[in-house]
């Protein structure tokens, strides 16, 4: 778990990164932003840093709870924070401040803008998520008790099988299981798809009951002190034919080339053709309809992207997926996925489920 | 649950008024209100509604799932939906385009504008918003059903509890219940509060044990066919002292107050005051942190606030929760909320659990 202590330091980071940009301070309006720099984990907060203060702004709800989490100033507003925030860019004489572009609505740079004539706003994109990308080993091992209690809540679950299970028993089961673990929650909503519904990427569990001689995908992730973990798992309900059983062969090494590219100084999108690669000489590259993996920690999806066409270069201490795909429409879909840690020689799978084909 | 032929007359209100400000047509961004318009499920759209016609961008992770849920025209983009968005609103020659201004980012702005100079683009607010304030008894229904799930989640859970479990323990065995009785998921974050936890009013659980004489406060919510009930009751752990147990009166009352000051053509700032003045009487005014509830439905915060300033007159067919609350920071925290519906007459509340002081 970050621990208290951590805070400072990034703001200090984030301090001497801002020198780099044209502006005096920088509002932080995204909450896992405002987390990672302040500790808060309220729903509604901004963080105003300028030189070395830090002002945490939030309301009543929040006015034990922040100065308990933080050791920033917290300023409480009783209404909307934008008045709040004003009054002390005036009372510091900022005089251009930088906004997440991406984490700010149009209105909400709109109200900030509003009267402050004096002052340069500039929009600024990723500083504090660039800050992030790069994992402490203190996070590093935050993220792997998220991965372990994921896995271990998958075996709990999985222990409950039974087929004629729907699937919403099954995500329910699962939930709880990683709940009554420890888990904050779950990081996303669990994924358990059966037969040709596993060809929705996205699909919600449903009341169908699981049924034999299909495909059950499962993609679960936990969210542990702030941390997501993420894993997809592919199992086989009774018996699967050939076609079926050769296109879980694919996405395995399809999966495995992927990790076995994952080192530091390789270009994302490498490792995601080293993915596509594989899938490609089986034939089934063009149902691979999606990225070969993300980034994740204190958000299930952050950067890098494992993308096609993401030139940023791995280096170690970066957490993400890999998690190759294959759907054929009115068959079904197969997944398989872990969580990676880029290292100083390559890579370690931080999870421990095995991925060989299972039958339920 | 809303059905499918919902969604086309909806769209017809929306051009309706449309009519009534300066632009051709909508770039809807808002996911709920995508589903909304649309039927749509996915976590990444647009919706653009120009005159009869709404194209519904995504990406090819939904490629099958969007042209089965939505009777809009499907428009698939590889990458960012901004160039095809873009595409589209060249070929239908739109002149002037209005976007959500509160649910886009400023990024999301730019990038829509970007190379579009030919194009008057409008920032708008809460146009779809205003159309989801009444709701049609199709969604009063689903509503009704996701209220009364909740409550029996809550009553199965609690046929678990035991003193010494903690915190999450009894949050997870409430989302455990809510799913099994077929919640899509929980609405937000279980809150399970105990002792002086409870006067945060947005306190994750914890690990701690529930102990004896001491409050227990419970903030639950389900998603069901995609709308949110809420409720919150606070509980007598063994047993309170007389202090205590007047301020549970007191909440109590000024919830039923407010209750009873909802019908069509009252302000929400006077259903807050009818709140406010209950506890103003018992010298608690001081320690009700927040608003006395919210609208709710697709979002488990919708407009109206019932707050203190919200001059928004009630009308028949609103769904919106009471919910004051005292809070006495290292003492603890009692909050009482329902889902209440406004009807012709006056107003119905949806919630069957009981209120009176309940020992556990």
């Amino acid at each position: 778990m970050a621990t208290q202590t951590e805070h400072g330091p990034r703001r200090e980071r984030l301090a001497a990164a801002l020198k780099q940009t044209r502006v005096n301070g920088l509002l932080i309006t995204a909450l896992p932003n405002i987390r990672y720099l302040s500790g808060f984990t309220g729903s509604n907060a901004a963080l105003l840093v300028i030189g070395e203060r830090a002002l945490l702004f939030t309301d009543p709800r929040y006015q034990t709870q922040a100065p308990r989490e933080s050791d920033c100033e917290v300023k409480i507003a009783k209404g909307p924070l934008a008045p709040e925030i004003h009054k002390w860019l005036k009372r510091l004489k900022v005089k251009s401040l930088g906004f997440e572009q991406n984490r700010i609505s149009y209105e909400g740079y709109s109200e900030l803008r509003d009267g402050m004539d004096g002052i340069r706003f500039k929009p600024i994109a990723g500083l504090v998520e660039a800050l992030r990308l790069v994992k402490s080993p203190a996070e590093i091992a935050t993220i792997r008790a998220s991965v372990q209690l994921n896995s271990a809540a998958l075996e709990q679950a999985l222990r409950r099988f039974k087929s004629s299970m729907t699937e919403v028993d099954l995500a329910a089961e699962i939930e709880y299981r990683m709940r009554r673990l420890g888990a904050d929650r779950p990081a996303f909503e669990t994924i358990v798809a059966s037969g040709e519904r596993s060809a929705l990427p996205h699909a919600h569990p449903t009341g169908h009951p699981i049924q034999g001689d299909q495909l059950l995908l499962v993609d679960m992730g936990a969210a542990v002190a702030g941390y997501a973990s993420d894993m997809t798992r592919t199992y086989a309900v009774g018996r699967l034919d050939a076609k079926m059983r050769r296109m879980y062969r694919a996405v395995l090494e399809s999966q495995l080339a992927a990790i076995d590219a994952v080192k530091p100084g390789v270009s994302c999108a490498s490792v995601d053709r080293a993915a596509r690669e594989v899938l490609r000489r089986y034939g089934l590259d063009k149902l691979f309809l999606h990225s070969t993996g993300h980034g994740l920690g204190l958000e299930i999806h952050e950067r890098p992207r494992v993308g096609r066409k993401e030139g940023t270069k791995l280096e170690a201490g970066m957490a993400i997926t890999i998690e190759p795909g294959v759907y054929a429409e009115g068959l079904g879909g197969i997944r398989i996925e872990d969580t990676v840690v880029v290292t100083e020689r390559g890579s370690e799978v931080l999870t421990p489920t095995g991925k060989e084909l299972a039958v339920l």
